[in-house]
């Protein structure tokens, strides 16, 4: 059996980046393709990934208009609706994958070219300081135009409008695609939009693995695995603890949509905040930013597993940017009922030692693996992280 | 979408009669059939399930020679190598599976009138004691005969030759059925024989899972699932706990079998002791048995899965035959190194609360499920519990 796994990432960003680093660890993963908002990077023999992490390191192509508070203007290609509106939900888990904003904090000053606003070396200039990289405008109809060879994509894309991702995936089944998509960031509403689409992505012969990261991702499959000893679920909690000191200054735009969720804060508030006052909120609360009740997919992908209603599902967790240690342990408990009456709660915990990014991009690429095998085996259409056992 | 799924039980002992009575709990799951070793009951409207219970409640089909010490003779259809030297290695975990030994212990007086060496009705009598059951020579081919009409089979049989299973398989196989066989009861090297016969299950178009119950099974997936946050696993140890004392009575032969794994003792040894001799084993630890380094197939699972190479594995326990409390926490550790280099274990941690036979009963009923979803989008061949997320 031919194992071997070719795959693309869209979006260069914290996870696109992350994703291409932990490939090296994984056998039979063979990155082909990357793209981000003005390059794109080809070989179908395999990227040299070192070359391509080195020149994109700290480096993030952020578009010429685009900017941490207010919105960049759509492209044909790769459109944003400026970030912080768009997944506030769950990026809490996920701060590197924030990779628009992340370009836009770490500075704007190219040293390199740029034509048409594309900056061809240095900071901003993403994937086109590659010796690898293309300057393109249509970096995602590039990556469909190779598509043929490659078993799966990964869509690492910075913060875009809602529909962003399912207008992807159908571009993709518009191009007779047969293969794997895969996404890591997932707000609920997202999900229905996917399943709307569910018939044109079978029909076209690709299986959708969505919200296949940590929360919504791995900590779900964990709670739909845990839920197996019961036969009424009445809760799942899912509580994590993310160490953000050394990439703070890389998720400043993550951190920023996480406060969206305190106690009297909302989105419209959150974005109109300035840095010195996200900075003295910070202060306040001596670096840790503790949320309750955050609004995360994880509800309703287990509703659609079947395995609670949506509101039986509670996400929360301890972000700390003052430290890389976790500030709590990553936990998921369910609570439940056995068919012979008794009730408990099954816990899973991952290790303090296991990074946010660890969480992230390993079961990613478990859930593109275990999406490669059921595509090659015919099972196509959009599922979820509680329906599908991420292969290692 | 058509999400019913009618199911047949092969074998009416512990864990037949339990998955019939989980199913009641779960939505969706029809079980049209079931049979035992001298009788069959089919009604593909759904069996009445109560009926059936409370007709072979301690009441186990035994066969006309079945003894607790010494081989059946073998039939045609459904051959026993008497008990003791089949799975020694797994059913620790789940005592209830031994419908045989079970139905032997119960005592051999029946009030029904014998036909053939088969008792009509009352003890032993099993499954044609039921109104629904009828008595026959060939329960397996049988339900082969009605399965273009079932989804699923859950092979629950009792202590039988090595490669009963797998044989089983290849019937249905040559009977050109298409759906479904998930199995609970799996000593290594059954797998090995059902991956030998993967090419013709295949072909037929039936997807098998192998080791569903809980260990292997259950925590066979938890230990893939928290294996996601590395890119190298060092160990995975899986230790349970079981209290048994008011299923000791029905259970004799499984702990006989969990004595083999003793200090001191072997499969021989544990086969020739007297019932006095385990008595006052028993009695010299207490009515705990601690075990170690078990032969149990989750490592072969695990390897097969690419997660870590089978001796990496452990499985131990703990077995209370004097409570009902669990003498131990069933936990599984997976231990492993992250992708930025950082050690540490993911723990996953069944409530005391939830009984063996919630455990086993639970995830078999859901690896079948999802197989039987598997199997509608046309993915067949043989899949282990580290490979397939259960459903709901």
């Amino acid at each position: 059996m031919d194992d071997d796994v070719t795959f693309a990432v869209l979006g260069t960003g914290g996870i696109g980046r992350r994703t291409l680093d932990v490939a090296r660890h994984k056998d039979g993963l063979t990155p082909v393709a990357a793209c981000d908002r003005n390059g794109v990077a080809v070989d179908h023999d395999g990227l040299d990934v070192e070359e391509l992490l080195d020149a994109t390191e700290g480096n993030i192509a952020s578009g010429p208009e685009a900017d941490g508070d207010t919105p960049a203007t759509p492209t044909d290609d790769y459109a944003s609706d400026g970030g912080l509106a768009s997944h506030a939900s769950e990026t809490s888990s996920e701060p590197g994958s924030d990779g628009g904003a992340a370009a836009v904090e770490g500075g704007s000053v190219g040293d390199g070219t740029a034509s048409d606003g594309v900056k061809q070396a240095g900071e901003d200039a993403g994937i086109v300081a590659s010796a690898q990289g293309e300057p393109t405008e249509t970096p995602i109809d590039d990556v469909i135009a190779e598509s043929d060879a490659i078993d799966a994509v990964l869509l690492a894309l910075p913060n875009l409008e809602h529909d962003f991702i399912p207008r992807v995936a159908e571009r993709f089944a518009d191009a007779s695609y047969e293969g794997v998509l895969v996404d890591v960031l997932k707000r609920s509403r997202v999900i229905g939009m996917l399943d709307d689409r569910a018939d044109t992505l079978e029909s076209s012969g690709i299986t959708f693995v969505c919200g296949a990261g940590a929360t919504p991702g791995f900590l779900t499959g964990a709670a739909a695995l845990a839920a197996q000893s019961f036969v009424e679920v009445e809760s799942v909690e899912i509580w994590w603890g993310v160490g953000l000191k050394s990439g703070y200054e890389d998720n400043r735009g993550t951190v920023r949509e996480d406060i969206a969720h305190l106690d009297g804060y909302d989105i419209e508030r959150a974005r109109e905040m300035s840095e010195a006052e996200i900075e003295d909120l910070i202060e306040e609360h001596d670096g840790r930013l503790e949320f309750h009740d955050m609004e995360h997919a994880d509800d309703v992908l287990l509703e659609r597993a079947g395995i609670c209603d949506a509101e039986d599902v509670s996400v929360g967790g301890v972000l700390d940017v003052r430290s890389d240690e976790k500030p709590t342990t990553t936990t998921v408990r369910v609570t439940g009922t056995t068919f012979d009456g008794e009730r408990g709660t099954n816990t899973f915990e991952l290790d303090d030692a296991t990074s946010m990014e660890a969480n992230v991009n390993g079961p990613a690429l478990g859930y593109l693996k275990a999406a490669v095998l059921r595509n090659r085996a015919g099972d196509y259409g959009v599922y979820g992280p509680a329906e599908v056992m991420p292969s290692f």
